[in-house]
């Protein structure tokens, strides 16, 4: 298996994202509610990633990497493993490109995201719902095709392209006081701490995980990684851990992690959707619970909050469990 | 019972309307699917008034009504019957201006609905599902309070509200080949009638309405109105019938009307959801569910869809019943 590219990604790699995958992503709106502003006593600023190409902020890291190969490496095509919306997002930037995209998907995945893989043209093998299972499963389908691996988070031109949204967010809001965005592996937060602690370092960066899923949380407190093997929560996108590229930027950059229950999260999610009229998966609820857990935290600031994704299995919806 | 003022809207009204309501409405933005334009061969412009206050169009000529009376009639509060929207609308107007809002409401309406006019103040008293039984119950209830009688579509002040609307549309896209609208009592069918006879007379106007409650289409193939008592559709914000002042717009300025079935308006609600991560009612589905029934009305056309509603129960939802 080909390593990953040894190097973390620079501010620079970040910029050269941004002019590289502009053709192929949407500049996604970022949104407010006077309801969940006077609720919170915070002014929230929506950035609307379940509108990005593919329906999730996952485009942009795929993108980069995707439109960054050369033409020899492309040709073979990309491979991933992915709980979901990377598989999603690989399978529509290399369909952009015209090449093939493998991809390794857990069996208990949300039918609608297998659907929407396979629509993008993705090639998916399934594997069993742990760690373990996905990583035995990807090496065989990596030696056989040679594709590009493009990690879903830990990959530094992964990093980079998620560091456009950031960019995006404060060019459309001003004088921001805290980011908030949910951590799974770890990929949408590293690329905000790229871009801001160049672009914006006095902004906080706050990391939202589930409770069932708190790795992140205890590797954050406990000064290094520590990885669990098959989490169970209703953030689908949120099981995986922390790898040494995204560590390396949730150790120096992130002000904290906070957490939030099933039932927090599943509230957040439905609240979301009912008063600001957007669909949105569990996984970019949980920012929205925390800052209800922890108003003191948010309370009169202007806090931007990254809406990750909306690839939602309508038939199955978790207030109707 | 006060009589409806009897002259119908003009432009200047409708401009009128937008400078009054300005401060208390969103202009709402025009959201685009490369996915939806590549399955109807058209390219849609979706004029959201789902993210509008009270989460419905109805706002606008709702706030037109209660922000352009004179104090002494004010005082004495608004009253009105409705399905839902214009209820929740007038509510919140009320609540802005700080005067009563009285609501006659069926005891059938989704308690989504009910939940969010008491949410905004307003006073709710329970009718049977039917013209008949609505009208009776609102006479005594105006009666007793004296309050102004907002017709949720007839009235000219409403009409003129809604015709903003299209105003903006027309401001946010170039060059609409048609505008296309559900119908039920008619008006925002009418307001963009009004608006776009003046402004854009060369642009189609079609209203979409649901098979089971097709009232207006048989009006409109017989040449005067015919109203029935008592229609049932998933689409509820569309079971009124046309009155004088609505008709007189439909009959004189719309290009057709479309009918679209219960399931047809089901699976574009639920499409809808799934492409464009919005969450809308299934009254504003009917638009979409007839240009994927009628694709060579619309085929290589520019077509502003309005989005007229976001407020649903999100407990009960059509394609899980």
């Amino acid at each position: 298996m080909r390593d990953h590219p040894d190097h973390l990604p620079t501010y620079e790699d970040m910029l050269a994202a941004h002019e590289r995958i502009k053709p192929y992503i949407h500049r996604t709106p970022v949104l407010t509610s006077s309801y969940l502003n006077d609720l919170t006593g915070a002014e929230l600023f929506f950035k609307c990633e379940n509108f990005q190409k593919a329906g999730a902020f996952k485009v942009r890291g795929a993108s980069n990497a995707v439109f960054g190969l050369p033409e020899d490496m492309a040709a073979k095509g990309v491979a991933t493993h992915s709980s979901g919306n990377h598989a999603l997002s690989l399978s529509y930037a290399a369909g952009r490109r015209g090449i093939p995209c493998h991809v390794v998907m857990p069996r208990t995945a949300p039918q609608a995201k297998k659907d929407a893989v396979r629509g993008y043209g993705g090639i998916i093998t399934e594997c069993e719902p742990s760690t373990t299972s996905r990583e035995a499963v990807f090496a065989e389908i990596h030696a056989k095709t040679g594709a590009d691996f493009v990690h879903p988070y830990n990959d530094p031109r992964v990093i980079a392209g998620q560091g456009t949204c950031s960019k995006e967010l404060m060019e459309q809001v001003e004088h921001l006081d805290a980011v908030i965005a949910p951590i799974g592996g770890g990929g949408m937060i590293s690329g905000t701490c790229l871009t801001l602690s160049t672009l914006a370092p006095q902004v906080q960066i706050y990391a939202a995980e589930p409770e069932q899923a708190d790795d992140a949380y205890r590797s954050f407190k406990a000064g290094h990684i520590i990885a669990d093997d098959a989490p169970d929560t209703v953030a689908d996108g949120l099981k995986v851990p922390l790898k040494e590229n995204t560590w390396h930027f949730v150790s120096h950059h992130v002000t904290d992690i906070l957490t939030a229950s099933e039932d927090e999260i599943i509230e957040a999610m439905k609240l979301t959707w009912k008063r600001m009229k957007i669909v949105i998966e569990a996984s970019c609820a949980v920012p929205l619970a925390t800052i209800l857990k922890n108003p003191e935290l948010f309370r009169g600031k202007r806090v931007g909050v990254i809406i990750t994704g909306g690839n939602v299995d309508l038939d199955s919806l978790p207030w109707m469990q």
